[in-house]
């Protein structure tokens, strides 16, 4: 899996609870190979309060006394920086890089570079980077707080690889002959109760049918919005008394409706 | 500025170093209404621990006693879950919904909601959301650190926004003619210092040619390449001695070279 050929560098970090807050981020975003170099004295309680299910990756770290060393096996070593000056001209997004990373990262490995957190990466770090990479931020305030830094590149490279699938519904966008049974049980409903007058029906149902086709209307949206209409016929109907049985629509196709 | 119309309504957090990275994130991403409903105790020194950029926000920032409240005037109330069961089968990506997140903010306010750090956002929390927010993460991993699913999702509108420009090379790429004369330079050289024959100098020349046209070449670089290969036929020529004034490129059209 190309993830796993994605090392996440960080040079020289000073605080404990930023590298924790790391590890967070990587697990989350499915990397796992976390280097430190030239590391300075870390505060371990604080890394660990911060790593959560990133525990593992601060525990398995490795310590590497140059950046040299840290990115000696690395194809690709790209350099994140908030600056763009003399050296970084050429500095590209996470986002247009993420495919060349999961690329490289497909036959080789690759470092994502992290400077620390109170001047980033120096001209020295930044000779051994194949690619400066530049995280978009606001020009009134730039500087990234360092895990946040290496999340949005984690992130990136996460999406670009294709391995997140969102929510889905599990209802399918209803068909037109359902929408119709539902709006024309309105339309009864709303006469019904003198919402409109048969000469103003068209005129009105325009409308509501506007709003229920501004988004996307799922079967289970529309088998609510028919339980609702024929509900409330049939109360109109009989007035005081208990509801029948199958009155009541089942939002979730099979859970027991919102109330559950 | 539509940024300014999108508030993040942090539900009852618990740590006031999250509720301070939170308000860098949102700095750093051009965001700067903080809302906190149902606020509980804060610590507030740890919160300007981490705030940094942030600390105006921080110092804005507004409680309600509800999320009914803190989201009243908004349009759109955007709820971020990590889980999606019930109620949040129709969650979409901060990517997929960007774009709608700054249309409504053209005309209106636009509520982005995260939930306290332990559970997240409660059912009850969750009927206020015309949409729910799905973070993309790993399933082995999947609870983000509160600053960073604010940041995540910040980032996604401060980029979909359109008001980050990144980096551009001032350099532009170097036009056919000017890399011919770079390649003609080195086929001397190559020939001179006996690399090649003229016999295989075509079968060189194409790799080398190669491996220049693997990335972009700018003007720029084309002048360091080709003023390296001047210099070292100028050094063969008059071995030991200085060397002229104007034999060195100059890498960024007016900078003192690499080494300035």
């Amino acid at each position: 899996m190309s993830l796993d050929h994605i090392r996440i560098v960080l040079v020289s970090p000073i605080y404990g609870g930023n590298v924790g807050s790391v590890c967070r981020a990587m697990a989350n975003m499915g990397l796992r190979d976390l280097a430190i170099a030239c590391p300075r004295d870390l505060d371990l309680g604080e890394a660990r309060k911060m790593a959560c299910a990133g525990h593992e990756i601060l525990e398995a770290r490795r310590d590497f006394p140059t950046l040299a060393a840290a990115v000696s096996d690395c194809g690709l070593v790209m350099g994140a920086t908030a600056r763009v000056g003399l050296y970084r001209q050429h500095a590209a997004s996470p986002r247009t890089l993420a495919p060349r990373i999961l690329e490289a990262a497909d036959t080789g490995r690759v470092a994502l570079v992290f400077g620390p957190e109170d001047h980033g990466l120096s001209n020295d770090d930044l000779i051994f980077c194949t690619h400066v990479i530049q995280i978009p931020s606001s020009k009134a305030a730039s500087s990234l707080n360092l895990a946040h830094a290496v999340m949005l590149c984690c992130y990136e490279v996460f999406l670009a690889s294709g391995q997140f699938a969102g929510a889905t519904e599990k209802s399918p966008e209803a068909p037109s002959h359902l929408r119709e049974r539902m709006f024309a049980v309105w339309r009864e409903l709303l006469l019904d109760v003198g919402f409109m007058d048969e000469d103003k029906a068209m005129h009105m149902m325009f409308g509501v049918r506007r709003i229920l086709a501004r988004g996307k209307l799922t079967e289970d949206d529309v088998r609510i919005m028919m339980g609702i209409a024929r509900q409330i016929r049939w109360k109109i109907e009989h007035g005081a008394g208990e509801p029948p049985d199958d009155g009541g629509a089942d939002p979730d196709g099979g859970a027991d409706g919102p109330d559950a």
